[in-house]
């Protein structure tokens, strides 16, 4: 038997992505998220959602540009306060002593520390209701160099990004492999 | 140092979701995702990405109705599976013996084998580039009675939901708890 919940934003897993953005005086901020995905394979497309309320909202809307950084579980603390503080009182990478780079390709700074990067050019933007949908194409992506496998491709888990339970509210990391895609359905059956 | 990978839908987590849709002759039909996510609180909505190529794309442009069915890690077989079979010239849901359960508040059908289930009516879609993207209105998330915590609440350790690895094409389960949202980053520094 099922239970319903009505409706709800309550689905599993959601990502956990720390957006940077630059405000109209040049300072850098950054803001954990849990709504986005990828989009669209060509161009390659990852969307975030935001209120309008957010310091970040304006930042986008100023620049047309955001980065994603996804931070490893041993920054929790780190990332959970960038999705707690805003940016309009706090300078965030002075609090956590995180440091902010700025990207060469689009106009915001992405989270040196974290090991995994994406550089994002806003494409499209619109309201849907509290939030407003920016579709960013992904320009580059960038992924610290020892945290490679041996094939050369990023290593989720030495990555380790996190997983968050939106309702519940709960961080969680990532498990074992259990399989390739386009692969293991094969045995099916 | 960060090695640049370019343009490309590589980012960590993404998520294993199974759209479930019909078709003009009211078959049910499963489709395994990665590209989609959560994109609005108020109304509560969550984006996929399709293939016009696929059959659930014609499905779904016509009945304007999806569900996301999440597997649970011990159904990788068939998640995978309903993401290398094509709708056109495969019952997926016999050839795997899951079944389709008719959502009684959209005109999609859903997986019953599945712990969690969300129920979508279309508001908007639009093209992006390769993708047609979709925003859904989250009419009801159902959950299996055994998969709740003590508190009622869907248990990510009981559901255990899987990640996809876009590029590395790989499948992870859920690791540790890691700390509850707006509460571990008040002890940040």
């Amino acid at each position: 038997m099922k239970k319903s919940f009505g409706p709800k934003t309550l689905v599993f897993p959601t990502p956990v992505w720390c957006v940077g953005s630059y405000d109209t005086k040049g300072n850098p901020n950054v803001m954990t998220i849990a709504w986005g995905g990828i989009c669209c394979s060509k161009p390659p497309c990852v969307t975030i959602s935001l209120r309008k309320a957010t310091y970040t909202y304006g930042n986008i809307i100023e620049k047309l540009a955001y980065t994603l950084s996804v931070p490893s579980e041993r920054y929790v603390q780190e990332a959970d306060y960038f999705g707690m503080a805003t940016g309009r009182s706090a300078n965030k990478f002075k609090e956590t002593g995180l440091t902010p780079i700025r990207s060469e390709l689009v106009d915001a700074p992405y989270v040196r520390e974290f090991p995994m990067v994406l550089e994002c050019s806003v494409i499209h933007h619109y309201e849907i209701g509290l939030h407003t949908h920016f579709v960013g194409e992904i320009v580059d992506v960038k992924v610290d160099e020892n945290m490679l496998d041996n094939d050369g491709m990023p290593d989720i888990e030495k990555i380790r990004p996190m997983i968050y339970s939106p309702e519940v509210k709960r961080y969680h990391g990532i498990g074992a492999s259990i399989g390739n895609a386009f692969e293991i359905g094969k045995k099916r059956g």
